[in-house]
């Protein structure tokens, strides 16, 4: 555990006061709300070292340590820890789960308050924005006014963009990578095409699962499809090629190649750990995401946030066009914008896995913004 | 109907003698078969004027000309006609159905003569190679012992390839468009999920629904993955944006976004016309092909086609590269090519829409090995 947070403990803050409630982008409200979080590294006095880091789609509070007893570490652990690209001997770090999540914080399997039963679809829509509100309370919560970044990349940077749109004067500096400032109509087809396929599986039954069993298969025919988009062309020929499992074709429709005998192993596992509604509602969330047009910037006076936006060559479903798009749109307002494209062959997983490039840049971006804020 | 072909009719090849049955590539026999086709134009007294037109994975025998009432002509129509592209005025078009489909060839819907039921998993899996065995017989049976050309695009594009590798004394030349010597792994990959959403439903049954209801909801969940792959994420936002149905989102999980309707739409109408087992039959026959490493020229000093190779620019599902491997391995055995990459947005549909360089290439070629054959 070199250079690792250590053992680390899922946290949960609970909202549950009448002015806790969330004004919703719908226009439903949202509460009692609970969010699951962990954080490494101290906040100091000035509680001017907090960072906060927000997570793609399938993601959880776990970024970093490990679990008692466990063997694999937090999502991020190679970024997050002593002398890492978030150092946490300077840095207090923050992870929270989102809403509409099944990880920890409130989302459609929560048990709904006014029926004692699960929301299921009685859970109302959410929004990047309604992520982001109910990720302040908890950073308000903490006692801090002001975080010295928020850093996500997939999704976590369409939530890190929303923080700068909704809460400028919160937010000293943001690392956005491998996102973009709206899902163009190829990701939302692919995220529609994921939630069909779970709307699909009988045992869907209008989200009304929780008695009985998750919608499984169609659940584990969306995360295939989610594994191809986050892979590239080349890092499945390196991992794959045409490899057989056995010596020869079955001339069945069992897994002869490896790629399919990987993906149907994913998309299994994924279904033991990942709510079927929660699959829908956080999908959805990223398809109404549009901060182009000018919406990223909707208190232009205010921001004096600066970026690190980060895209990586081979990434297809994020691709670097989108993020040249933010660039513009930073320069655009005069925004303080430092960018990199990283040369990368794994696609749109490069950003948990191109650790190398990512700490030089972030680590070093950080070290100027805080020296600043000083 | 001006340039058109005019009415057509389907046909039909039986092939029910005990020489007519084939060896398949997995050991197993396939007969009687039935091969679905069209013809248009004359055969020339010479037999030296036939064009075997191989269709794309969901294609099927009526390329060109309208059936009896019918307001739409054939899927290639602009391509096959009186003066255009393979000029009618000149050539012989053959188009068949391959077999394993289900618009008029023996595939898995057919009627299994052992049972007098439809085959379901009872029949065999086929291959590229087993499909090109087929139409041999046919081409045989029109009289012809040496096409001028065979051409197609994606899985017609193997085909052409196979023709090469089994019959190279049997055609002039071949134009494989848009197309692979192998499915990569990430090709692979898209059709297992596709075929995980097929044997995901349960109305799949193990693939004897034939007596009941197919698995349209699985089946329509595999051809909207398709039809994502068959555009560009470019041609997406020309011809869909960010566009709502409605003039708000719906905060559900209506199909809110065009794109979103024009999937389901897709998925929808393509229930209707084609067989779940056809569905995962035809898929695994592309997954197995694999012509690369010196497997195209089975029979090298027999190789005396001429190809002509096309490419699209923004062909993500078959790549420029893999049409330049194509190129690659012709050149290295001397074979006479000619290879162009046409600048398209359209992705892998191009093939289907980029008519017009298309035309401009084929019909020069085509004229070339007419001239040079005489």
């Amino acid at each position: 555990m070199e250079n690792s947070v250590g053992i680390v403990k899922l946290e949960y803050a609970k909202f549950s006061q009448a002015t806790d409630i969330i004004e919703l982008e719908s226009g439903q409200k949202l509460g009692p709300i609970t969010l699951a979080y962990e954080t490494y590294g101290q906040l100091n006095a000035e509680k001017s070292n907090a960072v906060l880091i927000v997570h793609a789609f399938s993601g959880d509070a776990h970024a970093a340590g490990y679990y008692a007893g466990a063997e694999k570490p937090g999502w991020w652990d190679d970024m997050i820890g002593p002398g890492k690209a978030f150092d946490t001997n300077k840095y207090f770090v923050i992870c929270s789960n989102v809403i509409g999540g099944c990880l920890g914080s409130t989302g459609p399997s929560s048990i709904n308050p006014l029926t004692n039963k699960p929301y299921a679809l009685e859970f109302p829509l959410i929004t990047i924005a309604d992520m982001v509100k109910a990720q302040k309370k908890l950073v308000e919560r903490l006692g801090i006014k002001k975080l010295l970044s928020v850093c996500g990349g997939s999704m976590g940077g369409m939530q890190a963009l929303q923080w700068v749109a909704l809460y400028p004067e919160m937010v000293a500096s943001a690392i956005p990578i491998a996102t973009t400032l709206k899902h163009s109509p190829q990701q939302i087809a692919f995220d529609e095409v994921g939630r069909q396929a779970v709307m699909a599986d009988p045992n869907w039954q209008q989200g009304n699962y929780y008695e009985h069993t998750q919608p499984e298969r169609g659940l584990a025919v969306a995360r295939m499809i989610g594994h191809i988009t986050y892979m590239s062309d080349e890092s499945m020929e390196t991992k794959f090629s045409r490899r057989l499992k056995d010596e020869a074709y079955s001339f069945s429709f069992a897994s002869d190649f490896e790629v399919e005998g990987y993906l149907r192993y994913r998309g299994d596992s994924f279904v033991k750990r990942f709510d079927a509604n929660s699959y829908l509602y956080i999908t959805r969330a990223m398809d109404y995401f549009d901060l182009s047009d000018g919406k990223l910037f909707s208190k232009p006076e205010k921001v004096n946030t600066k970026f690190l936006v980060i895209a990586f060559t081979s990434d297809w479903l994020y691709p670097v066009y989108q993020s040249k798009k933010i660039v513009r749109a930073l320069k655009h307002n005069n925004i303080d914008v430092t960018s990199c494209e990283i040369k990368s062959t794994y696609g749109h997983d490069a950003f948990l896995l191109e650790v190398k490039e990512q700490s030089r840049l972030i680590s070093h971006f950080l070290k100027g913004v805080y020296l600043n804020g000083k």
